[in-house]
């Protein structure tokens, strides 16, 4: 279980480091991680108002009272619920109190429909994104959160040991990526957050969406996968061969390899993201593969499937014990393959440590 | 296959009604209505801008380009794609052009992470949200929406005629909505939108969260589940009792079944959507239940859960032919029990054509 309140004190901290008055935060990730509530994402206002001083004021939809009480709010929270012909913002203002003509932090993520009505109704107050105050508490995780995240990695790494046997020349990539969420959710995860399944050229659209594509003898086959379990995300990627590849395929496989590697073995505390993602790059582009690798080196992973640190070219962020993220190099030639090879590691003491344990061969079925 | 070149002049007819000079749209509904483009919500700046003349320039990532123009995207649409390091906000520039000193309507549901960057970057620009130019187009739909609709209350029927069928005492509510879940997605929905199973007094709570209560004899148990199929929604609640219910109860679901009626009777083209939620509240307040109804009689629904139209207290809003959406009046005793009675029904040209058939009676179990 989460201490919450220590939470709210820490991101009360965060507040006055950075000239932030007061926290604006809708339904999502920030919400969960300060006091443990996951509202549904709909019309009617849900808004958590931190304050300085950590204590707070859920402005929510009476008919969620019920719902956010018996989520078990923190002790500093109190709650100021609106009926459905009320006006919620009036509620916001009351919760601002002094703070209404100071900097406010929105939720990143909020929809602008609230953000343009807050604006409207608070026109002294200058603007800012949560992330500012949240990114790096929620950066660096904490223990139990890590095992969490281990546990979402393990059942995703169960999940990519299933793929042999759902891959099959004739399959779709949509019959395989159906068979495949329902293997994320049956090997515990809650919810399926992404699956994609890419043979042959389809491949060399990084985002490719599952479609009508027949496996044949001889596809490569991307399969990057993600779920949340318990909360916490997984996110792995694993490449496919049926029968025998490209023979140019295989030989960039090995420098891919290579590269991913190469990233993990840069990871230390202190060290930048970018020079991760510069460990990535060089090899590649050592290889002549710069133009192909045509994305980041990782993001990071924890309530949010993408979220802080992010590992791109001339990223600045210092790497801290406890922070996770993915690293996941990929090589793309348009109109006849694609590959990416993804792990999500933690960074430690002395290094880092992969929460995604299968080999990163290329897996022959 | 819907016409998107005529949605998005119909669109701008709409812009110059309202004063806009721009929409902005990020992922979600609105793009999807308007190009026929789902793409993927991420950090990575993915925006529609669409001018006065019906043209529109897609801002995207490169890495998501060919995910786009496999989508099929309408004719009046020009791709801009940013790399990794690349200033996306330039391209937006460009896109607007002249309009970038007037009027912006930005997407309901954007996140503020861009509508911030935007308003940076867009000094000179005035704001308002594009519901004001999309709400009505949306809201009116097309006969093959209805028709995806019509499919979709088909397949939530087929699921609550199961439900008999997993409620048992000694079941948890949480036991009983993982089956749901399963059964929403078996009976042809490509995603489960929200399971709502709420035993004895949980049900008091509209939103309540399927959780470790286990059903008892006597129970009544309300059941609020939905999806997307084929990308339109359904949503339906109906009511289930494990043997014989508190006298109270049956009682007040008799007057709760003749006020969602009276709604449904009310409607018609012409009629406002205030005096269909008047039609269900004035049959429960002469019933004395008035305080007891805690929200809104519905929502409109389509390619959202939750979209307009609002029927609501005071709405005024006249409904039109091929306007779809649900009609739910709730009876709600606090630490008691809970009701409410759900179809989804289109307007018609005579009156009103519910989507959900199965019967209003109580279920018994």
């Amino acid at each position: 279980m989460a201490d919450h309140p220590a939470r709210l004190r820490r991101a009360a901290e965060q507040m006055s480091a950075h000239g932030v008055d007061a926290l604006l935060l809708g339904p999502g990730a920030d919400l969960r991680y300060l006091i443990g509530y996951d509202p549904p994402p709909l019309e009617r206002l849900t808004l958590l108002v931190v304050r300085a001083d950590a204590t707070a004021t859920l402005v929510l939809p009476a008919l969620e009272e019920e719902l956010a009480r018996h989520a078990g709010l923190p002790e500093q929270v109190t709650v100021a619920a609106h009926g459905e012909t009320d006006d919620a913002y009036a509620l916001v203002h009351r919760a601002l109190g002094d703070a209404q003509a100071g900097r406010l932090a929105v939720g990143d993520r909020l929809w602008t429909m609230f953000t343009l009505a807050l604006q409207d109704q608070l026109p002294q107050a200058r603007w800012a994104l949560a992330s500012t105050v949240t990114s790096r508490l929620r950066a660096i995780k904490e223990p139990a959160e890590i095992a969490a995240l281990r546990e979402a990695g393990a059942a995703i790494d169960r999940v990519h040991q299933r793929l042999p046997g759902l891959l099959a020349p004739g399959r779709t990539e949509a019959e395989v990526a159906r068979d495949v969420a329902a293997a994320i959710v049956e090997e515990g995860h809650e919810q399926v957050s992404f699956v994609i399944v890419a043979a042959g050229p389809n491949a060399a659209s990084p985002h490719h969406e599952s479609g009508s594509r027949r496996l044949r003898d001889g596809d490569p086959v991307l399969v990057d996968i993600g779920g949340m379990r318990d909360g916490y995300g997984s996110d792995c990627t694993r490449n496919y061969v049926l029968g025998e590849p490209p023979a140019d395929y295989a030989q960039a496989y090995a420098r891919l390899r290579e590269a991913q590697e190469a990233a993990v073995t840069a990871i230390a505390p202190g060290v930048t993201s970018g020079a991760v993602d510069a460990a990535a790059r060089d090899r590649l582009a050592a290889a002549g593969l710069a133009e192909a690798f045509v994305h980041r080196t990782g993001h990071g992973i924890g309530l949010e499937e993408h979220e802080a640190p992010w590992i791109a070219p001339g990223g600045e962020t210092l790497l801290e014990p406890g922070m996770v993220f993915s690293v996941e190099p990929g090589v793309y030639l348009p109109d006849r393959w694609g590959m990416r090879l993804e792990d999500i590691v933690v960074v430690t003491e002395q290094g880092a440590e992969s929460l995604n344990r299968l080999p990163h061969d290329l897996v022959r079925v």
